[in-house]
């Protein structure tokens, strides 16, 4: 029996003709051509002007918090419901995270954000300090989840007033748009100080694994290529004025990230599909809805997320996990609540309370661009049958 | 022209063959199947049981010095001759290094290492602590320099006996090996509680990027697993009890380097008679010399090392280097001490007098395993016409 997999790379002509010609170069290490290349293409892209490629959506969080100057005495603003890697980067440099609740959308609750930035902060010589732990507040970090956008321009001006940066968590969001203060379309990261993308294999567009770093400030952009390469501050004499990172992804990995974004449209379009199909089997069945993105945004719709209402559709989240997971159907319990993780905690979290019941009630469902109509349809009947 | 390179990859049929096969598996990430296969064979190949593939041999150091215990009040001998990723990654723990000379093969001066632990420590509750800062001595991380093994043996029971670790930094040493405790030549790292590889693009065997942590420990090797997959205690439901690292190597990078290194008994037979011609070359020139491997050790001859004396040969290291460059010949100084680097001059150094002389005495020459013998002639004649 085939197995539905959950969000699996789709590998085409491009991806084998790209690396090959990087092997035929000689060039399979941070040097080569495709890094630049790979870079280029995605800053042209998202409008955004400098782009970095790393090893990992973790590293490119980590060293663009450490490049914007987050440090031991820090705190950042953060959502419970992620994944934990944005977690750990914060603590990584000592920061401490301060989490937030999520929306209908499961992005960062913007409302409750701005409660706690203008009710339980003051300000002191310029800079934003936390009323309870007098820790100064130096950035926020959303997460743009499932590909759905937050809608980051709502926190610009107080960010800027309170100069507290904004560190965008794109790593789903690839393609996926939002309003700029203009009210323009814009690409996910555009707003923020430095945004982050991944690569890893279940992501949209894969380069195996990887991620990206972009930045309209040159000298963000700057400090990122410095430390990303170890700090030589004499390349040939190996001179280094500070303590740098290897975080530079390979040319073999960006070859086959090159061919990967080029084929961004169509893999959008997919996923776009694939999320419709969803939509128009569930919207009818009492207890079952889709998690959608908000109104003024594009999604990428990299995640169909399920939403399921136990007491109404008759079975529980689990349920269904077990009988998908019986049929060959693979799927995932969304992140358990970050600010109940073990090593977070005891840090402090701002009315937590909408993510718990989403977390408890939400299923991730089969979403590669490679599902066929006759996959969807066996998901949608092996839920559907459940139906009470 | 052509230029010639000092260490380049050697790509060839196999290479392109296995990144085929990963590619149609559609498995290009850290779960691929390539990954376990590159484990193994390296594993086999060393002798050393557990082998973990890591994204490089920096983030390797990182997480073996990490899962050993070392923290922010521990402190770290290791040689300021050395490229400065193994004293970044002591310093991203917090930990401190205590620099140590290093020996006519630039490999860590055992002698010193030796008389440094029996007369500037002391043991307390079965801890060794330096007598100057009273911070506890927590590991020793030799580097085997250009290949050539340092005698770790000799440092093996001083280290039991003050219960400290040793992290072999064995990056440029694939290959290479070493007498153990009973006089048996085993790989590099077969001593250590935990060794590093690299497979940077410059390394005997490549995977564009990436790097692996060998241990024979079952127990560190379960911690090096946990915490480099971002410490998943329930892996389903996404719980983690600790702060963990996303460093796994991908599965493309995996393939290429399994290839790399079937190749490897080639690679060095070519390393070898490469270094053999060098010193057949210069050896009756006065004011010229390679840096030799020690006795009871077998190097892979990653890089061959040329020391020059001014004052005999006529012409300085610098004034080298500059005609090589111009004759297209890529060639580089030794890296800079790192206890004269800025982030570390604060640091102890322990008698650090031999570094500084090899260092502006010495050049990288060509060495990678696709050099002809005319090129080997070019750089031999070049710098042979200098001698005054």
């Amino acid at each position: 029996m085939k197995k539905i997999s959950l969000a699996e790379p789709n590998i085409g002509n491009k991806e084998w003709q790209y690396l090959k010609e990087c092997l035929d170069s000689g060039w399979v290490s941070s040097s080569g051509s495709f890094v630049k290349r790979f870079e280029k293409f995605v800053s042209k892209k998202t409008k955004i002007k400098h782009a970095t490629a790393v090893v990992n959506g973790t590293s490119a969080l980590h060293l663009s918090l450490y490049v914007l100057g987050i440090r031991e005495t820090n705190e950042v603003l953060v959502p419970s419901l992620s994944f934990i890697a944005p977690i750990n980067t914060i603590r990584y440099l000592g920061a401490v995270p301060v989490f937030m609740d999520c929306n209908e959308h499961h992005t960062m609750d913007i409302t409750k954000t701005l409660e706690f930035l203008n009710n339980e902060t003051f300000m002191k010589a310029g800079s934003c300090y936390n009323k309870k732990s007098k820790k100064r507040i130096a950035a926020v970090l959303p997460v743009h989840t499932w590909g759905n956008p937050v809608e980051v321009n709502q926190l610009y001006s107080i960010c800027r007033k309170k100069n507290i940066k904004i560190v965008e968590d794109a790593s789903e969001s690839l393609g996926s748009l939002y309003q700029d203060n203009k009210g323009n379309m814009v690409h996910t990261g555009k707003i923020a100080d430095i945004a982050c993308l991944s690569f890893n294999g279940n992501k949209i567009v894969t380069s195996g694994g990887g991620g990206m770093i972009l930045t309209n400030k040159k000298k963000d952009s700057d400090l990122v290529n410095y430390y990303s390469t170890q700090a030589k501050d004499d390349p040939f004499y190996y001179k280094h004025n500070n303590v740098g990172f290897n975080f530079r992804l390979t040319n073999i990995q960006a070859a086959l990230g090159l061919a990967q974004v080029q084929s961004l449209p169509s893999f959008k379009a997919k996923k776009k599909k694939i999320y419709k199909i969803y939509d128009q089997s569930f919207k009818d069945i009492p207890g079952l809805e889709l998690i959608k993105p908000a109104k003024n945004t594009r999604s990428n719709y990299w995640m169909t997320v399920l939403k399921v209402n136990k007491k109404i559709f008759g079975n529980s989240r689990d349920q269904i996990i077990k009988k998908l997971l019986n049929a060959g159907i693979e799927c995932r319990p969304v992140w358990y609540p970050n600010h109940l993780q073990k090593p977070f905690k005891s840090f402090q979290s701002y009315k937590v309370q909408k993510t718990q019941s989403e977390v408890k009630s939400c299923i991730c469902l089969p979403s590669s661009t490679n599902l066929s109509k006759t996959d969807i349809s066996k998901v949608v009947s092996t839920i559907s049958r459940m139906q009470k």
